[in-house]
């Protein structure tokens, strides 16, 4: 078992905040992130998938079709756009961190050989990021 | 004449139109960055002084205050911002790095020594970033 | 189960040796990191916290507590400190990566909610680094 | 139980194609890495060791050694060199960032003591990269 | 004035000797670079290119149009070849970074605007890097 | 004419204060620099080097030559000591990264050719650097 990893990146606006809270208390939770105009960040992600090595290409994943798979199922829905308005998956989900990586994981999963254990890193900036392997 | 640097950053949401353009035009030339709810970025902004060393301190300029100045006069008014919709030195400036970067050269201009000279470099994403020295 | 990662940093002066060798054998086994006088690091510390995601907050824990813990316990004991002479943790006990990354775990386990498991990883340099999560 | 990790790199040239395949089925497996003349990348790699701390000396194993082991056995034979021509292990094997994995953990898994638990990561670019503990 | 910057990359074999001076001349004077079956780069590439704001766009050039460029005239002349047998620009001319930065800036000169000043940085490694602006 | 530049690194410790100051003033000007018992970074060097390109070889200068000179000259010195105590250039100099980067130019300077133009930059941290040409 090895495991290959293939980075992506998408820019998005978000906004933290609960529609059954007050200013004061999205404030006092979720800080300058629930401000009403939304921010935004250069979410980098690693995508790891775990698996035996095909000995026919040397290959756990092409990655050729990781990056495709990454590419049309995950930056085509969040890149350049708001996470809170654009997105379905959000729609009574905070766009935290934490969500937007299990979001992502399970659309992956779905795309991914179940044979191939999968694994992802979010980074919402470089200081804060998210690790999730489904479990 | 030696040149001293500090690192700061901010996360913003912006969006890159004309009102006076249609979708499709704004489209052809703004691409992604044009779409209606906003996308963001982490910026990264490097503010370089240069002058000479006082003897008395071994410094061009205390980076304690350059920090100071950054904070208080950069980063509270652009960190989790909608530079469209809440920073006034964009209302009818399209917020383009290049533009991002002489608002802030313009208002650090003001803020510290005129003996010293000022250049910034602000990032976007890893991979685009503009510099500016006002001239 | 999810894990959120964050990243903060100290800069430190430390020297390995045993005063129960004499200067040769101490250079032998620490070479450099035994010259008398001290030299330091610019550490990097990334502390990593998993759990369950708060369905109320979307976070397993606010990482703005995470980073206020990290300054007022880690930061302030360590940060522009000589790490053999400031900090009682190494009366007796060689400040290498290893061992530093053992006292901020055990610092770090006391003020953070049981429930949560706690991994760090401490880089001394871009080369070197140590990652320990207690067991 | 504590890990500590080196970083290191080599640069070397490779191609990816098998000879049993035409060039069409190259190029449609192996893409651009299937160009017959070789191409190139900076390898980074980082070796993982994981053991007790030392109490002596405060290491789990000491760098300047590992260093040294990675030096002789990992870059002398891979640096500046071409993966298909000049390195044995790669004759019948594709030089697949897995497989090069592979192999130098079977080469320092033969020169670290067998009570420390032994893991890679290697980098074949900043966005590709694979992770090996040998089973 | 204001100077926009875009990053590209481009993997790569290469090899340093001059075929009238003997192996260890060649040795001497490009070390293992001169190695003969190859070795290669993951190389980075800077294009900064200065001039006005366009008041309209608010760019100084489109980085869409710049990032086409560089992809069309330098990525697919470069990205996955051996410089010193694909490449005719390096027929009689030794790859090295130098080289290699002059070639890169007389081509992308051709097809920028020639109101705008172009700069150009190339990382032959992280560690390794030359810059050049055409005078 | 074609810069070339070449990465180097040192870990020292040092102390920013005044003799002739007391510990409120000292604290007041150098904050947490001003520590008694020393604190240290890990310094990243850039030195650069700007002439042009010999048409035999390809090199401004040989990296090889210049990376030996930085070895020699600069890590030699500074590298894992302390700057106040072990370091003659900084007896009556406070080792700012200002006066820092003024005395690697001067060693730097008198062994480099002097038809080749010398230019530094020194990081304290990732956010804290400077810059020295000499004028």
């Amino acid at each position: 078992m090895i495991t290959v990893s293939r980075k992506a990146h998408f820019n998005s606006a978000h906004r933290l905040y609960r529609e059954d809270w007050d200013d004061a208390q999205n404030l006092k939770v979720f800080g300058k992130c629930s401000y009403p105009n939304y921010h935004g960040h250069n979410y980098n992600l690693v995508v790891s998938v775990t698996g035996e090595i095909n000995p026919e290409t040397g290959f756990v994943i092409n990655l050729k079709d990781l990056s495709d798979i990454i590419k049309q199922h995950v930056e085509e829905k969040l890149d350049h756009k708001n996470l809170n308005l654009d997105v379905p998956e959000f729609k009574g989900l905070i766009p935290t961190a934490e969500n937007i990586a299990v979001v992502i994981w399970n659309i992956l999963r779905e795309k991914i050989d179940k044979k191939l254990l999968l694994k992802i890193v979010l980074y919402e900036t470089e200081r804060n990021f998210v690790e999730y392997s489904g479990a």
